[in-house]
Parts: C-alpha cells; structure tokens; sequence
C-alpha cells in the first residue's frame, strides 16, 4: 500500500496517477487541511476539494481547481448582493460545501464526511483529511498576520511573507486512516506528491509526531519536486520559497525535506542538481515530471512507484 | 399610507400592483414568517423571497416563486452528493439564503437583514418580516406534527390536516416598522392581501396583540379574497380550508376573518355572495380580481385604495 501526501493540484495530479495503477485497499492519499477556512457560513477545505475532483473525473482539467461544466450564477447574484465574492464558489461547487457543512454540523468528523461525498462521487480509492482536528495556516506580512485564504485568494500573494505559521498542528494528531497507515509496518511507500512543500506539505508534517514517525517508517520516503527549472509549475511556491529565504529550486526542496526524505524525483531539466541532491543524502531519479495528461500522470506514477521499489531495495533506507 | 399585510405570490402580486402606485414612503408590506424554516444550514424565508422579488422585478412570473433566469446547478450536484433535494434552491436564489443567514448569525435582526438585502435588490418599497422573532407554522396531522415546508413541499399537502399552530406567535412582536406602523394614526387602510388567510395572514394576527391593535385600528381593514368561485387561485388553501371544516368560499374567508376586516373584495364571479358577506357585517367590493398580469395588479391595487377610501368615509368603520 502507497501513502501518498498531497496539497493542491499538483498532488490531486500525481494522486490521479497512481488511482490509475493501483487497486482502490492500496492507495490512502492524506490531503493538507491547514488551507481550509469558513467563509459565508461554509466550511471550505479547497485541499480535499481539488484531490476530491480529480479522483472522480469530475474536476475542471483547465482551471485547476473545481468542476467541470460549473456555472457562476450563485457568484453572480452574491455581488448584487453586496457580499464577499473574492473567493469563487462555483454552483455545483457549492453543494460540496452545504454539505460539508451541515454533516460537520451534524456531529460527523472531517474524515467520515470525506469518505461520504468521495463514496457519492464515485471516488473509490480512499481520500482522508490530514486530521480530524483543526489546523490553520497563517502568513505573517510585515502589516500582521493573514488567514491562509485571504492571503492566497483575497489578496492574491502580494503581501510580502515573513514567516508561516499552522495554528493547531501540534495539538492535532493524524485522522484515523492517516494513523493506521501510519502503523503499517508493510507500507511500500510514503509518497510526498509535487505539492507546495511549505504550504501543503510541511502542514501534514507538523501534525502531533507525524514527522518523526515518518522519518522513522520503514518504507521508503519519495518526494517528488513541485519546482521544475527554477520555477513553479503552479502557485505562488516559488514567490514564497525565496521571501522565506528559500532558493527557488529542486535543490533546495530536497533541504526543505531534510532527512525525512530518501528519495527524491526530479524533472529532466534539473539533472545537473543530482550529485548536489544525493550529497544531502538523498537518492535521486530524474523523470519527466510535467504532468499534462492522464498519460503523463500516469507515467509519473509508475516511476514514482519503481523508484521507491529500487529504493527500499538499496542498501537501506539511509 | 397603506399597511400591507401579505403571504406568498397571492400577496406579492397585490403589494406589486400597490407599489407600482404608491410612493416608496407610503406603503408598507408585512410579511408571514411563519412558513421560515432552517434547510441545508441555511434560513429559508420563502414569503419574504416572493414579495421581495416580485418588488424587484425580478421573481419568475410562470412558477410564481424564486427567481427569473434560475438555474438549477446546485441541485442537481446536492442530488448526485444524496443530500436533501425535496425543497428545491436555484442557483441564484442560494445566494439570498447564504447572505441572510451569514448576516443573521453576525447578529442582524431579520428586518434590517430584509432591508439590507431590498436595498441591494433595488427594492424601494418597504418590506418587512412580520416579526424578528421566531414564529413556526405547524400542521398536526393524525400522523402527528409537521413543520410546515415539509407538509407544504415535502409532503405536496397530501396529510390530512387536523389542525394548525403558530409556535412563537404568541411571544412574538411585530418587528419595528410594523410596530410603527400600526401606532401611525393617520394610515389609510390596512390591506389583507389574497393570501392563504390560514397559513398566511393568520400567523401575523396571532402575534402578541397585533389581532386587537388591527381590529381598534381607525384605518379601514380591507381583504381581498383569495378564493374565486370557490377555488383557490394558487396554493392548499382550498384543501386545508376544507379539512379544518371551512367552506372554499369567499363568504367563509370573510367568516374567517370576521370583525377583523371592514371591507371585503370579492371577485365579479362571486357577485352573488355580496347579502351573505354583508350580513357578517363587512362592506363588499365587487371587481375583478384575478391578477394575471401587471396591469391586473394595477387596477386592483386601485380598486383596493379607493374601495378603502369610500370605507372610511362612509358612516364608520363598524
């Protein structure tokens, strides 16, 4: 069984890929909830959404994010109204979020409701929130803190980051699927999907003891970097990276990871940075990393799997 | 100055034609809450919508409620996630719940939320919930009780119904305008628009002293029949009628109403009625009152005012 970490779309990607090889009892994707925020009275998880969307087929390939064949009528009327519309919510979207809300309302936790909606959307593997608890991203600007969803949405990335916060991560412990996977001494592999590593990544880290027991998990620990020549394939990755005094590299995620990772994938073009990489300690395969399409989610999934087979192979985890 | 007092379409028809007459400060409608009710985490106020938008300009004339150029996208993902469907929320309309219910968990009073969300509309008439508290219509079947949008919508009014309460009227006040307005001397005529004299108007007469301060009013209480030639335009109002052992007649809404109304407009078709109505001791108007365009709704609104005038003029009120 594969435990795949994932943010965004770059994880929903790289998930879709390896839904497509797997069996549904062999893949368990753990999705970032510290972006998740309540807006209109709603509970958005736009992390869970996204990973949701294309494991069912449903997601809108264009846009990223949300669903195919959505309208805007809802957000159309909303701003007759006078009410906040910078974060869009489309009109079939927005059942996802009712939903949501009223089950959470009800008593059912994080977990339980996502495996409702992904089991009425026909998503057969299995999708869980990092954590039934709350986690909230914040971003500290020079001007104060900022909610994830203002920071990234609202406000488009321009403030200036100094530094990131996750509210609640070190109280919260991994929901139940995450924690049994966890625990399963037989896992083939932990993959870390091309996610935002400081945004979507480091907030499932930061649960109560996950990174430790990451670190220390016999399978292999696969990451796959989201930084492609230098840049992002999507978001505000890079921007953040380096006013977080990050380079914007594959090089400086692998250190970003530090020894939680054994193996690292990056794309062809940043070949040059494997003797670099491996020095931090890391084994290194070089792929054509780009996904886009299901042919090349689905190459990136096969070499994601081979590569953490050659690596529990080696002489070791590390 | 003219207090309306009206329920769904029937009503919103009437306060449409009265405000297409009057000057913004000279009418004031008030609105039946007692069919509100909480769906999907969201506060429902299906009478408030109706009027509202039919003062807009914008509601959908062939299904009566909701709005014009509605679609459905929302539904038809809430049906595909298995949550409830049987009350059925257009895309667009969703957005004046989700306002509504955000405003009112910030701690607005549903008049000024109605006021708020009229000014965005671009309503410029008054319209006024009949009360900020809670008041519930309810219907005991011998099945037991029902909320009322589910006998209503639910259940298509098919239980039989025993018999009727209005949970909260009795504690309940009118809310600040209409508290005004049943203070102010000097109005013209209190209007019982042809609403479901039962599910509509009788919730506003049960709140805390409002039956008493309208029959004491000096204005001219005067209502327009909801049932022609012993049908109901729209709506149970025939069926429920009957099942709590009323005639579906114009006489018997003008028994119902009793020494509440001074002056009853009934339609041509039920001209034949006028001895009988008199005798109850109410002056008749005879006039045509199907409304089934604009100018329908003008001339009754007409017919309404000066049939008040020539009320109060005439030897007193009773």
């Amino acid at each position: 069984m594969i435990l795949a970490l994932a943010g965004g779309v770059g994880g929903a990607k790289l998930a879709s890929g390896l839904a497509a090889l797997l069996p549904a009892d062999e893949l368990l994707v753990v999705v970032n909830t510290g972006d998740d925020f309540e807006h209109l009275g709603l509970r958005i998880s736009p992390d869970l959404d996204t990973v949701m969307y294309w494991l069912a087929g449903r997601n809108d390939a264009e846009r990223g994010w949300g669903l195919a064949g959505e309208t805007w009528n809802f957000m159309d009327s909303l701003q007759t109204l006078g009410a906040p519309t910078w974060f869009r919510l489309g009109d079939r979207d927005l059942a996802t979020h009712v939903e949501r809300t009223r089950l959470l309302a009800a008593g059912e936790p994080l977990s339980a409701v996502t495996g409702y909606l992904c089991q009425r959307l026909g998503v057969t593997h299995r999708i869980s929130p990092m954590t039934d608890g709350r986690v909230r991203t914040v971003i500290h600007t020079p001007d104060g803190q900022l909610e994830f969803q203002h920071y990234f949405v609202r406000l488009a990335c321009r403030p200036p980051a100094i530094g990131i916060g996750f509210d609640g991560a070190a109280e919260a412990v991994p929901c139940p699927d995450f924690e049994a996977a966890l625990s399963r001494p037989d896992l083939d592999a932990i993959v870390i999907c091309p996610s935002n590593p400081i945004l979507s990544i480091q907030p499932i880290l930061e649960l109560r003891g996950v990174r430790d027991r990451i670190r220390a998990h016999r399978a292999p620990v696969i990451a796959v970097s989201p930084i492609i020549a230098g840049h992002a394939v999507k978001g505000p990755a890079a921007k953040l990276l380096q006013e977080l005094r990050h380079e914007s590299s594959a090089l400086e995620i692998c250190r970003y990871y530090g020894d939680v990772v054994d193996g690292f994938v990056i794309d062809d073009s940043d070949r040059g940075l494997t003797d670099a990489i491996e020095a931090c300690g890391a084994r290194v395969c070089v792929a054509p990393i780009l996904m886009k399409d299901s042919a090349d989610r689905r190459r990136l999934a096969e070499t994601v799997i081979g590569f953490a087979a050659a690596t529990a192979a080696s002489a070791g985890k590390r």
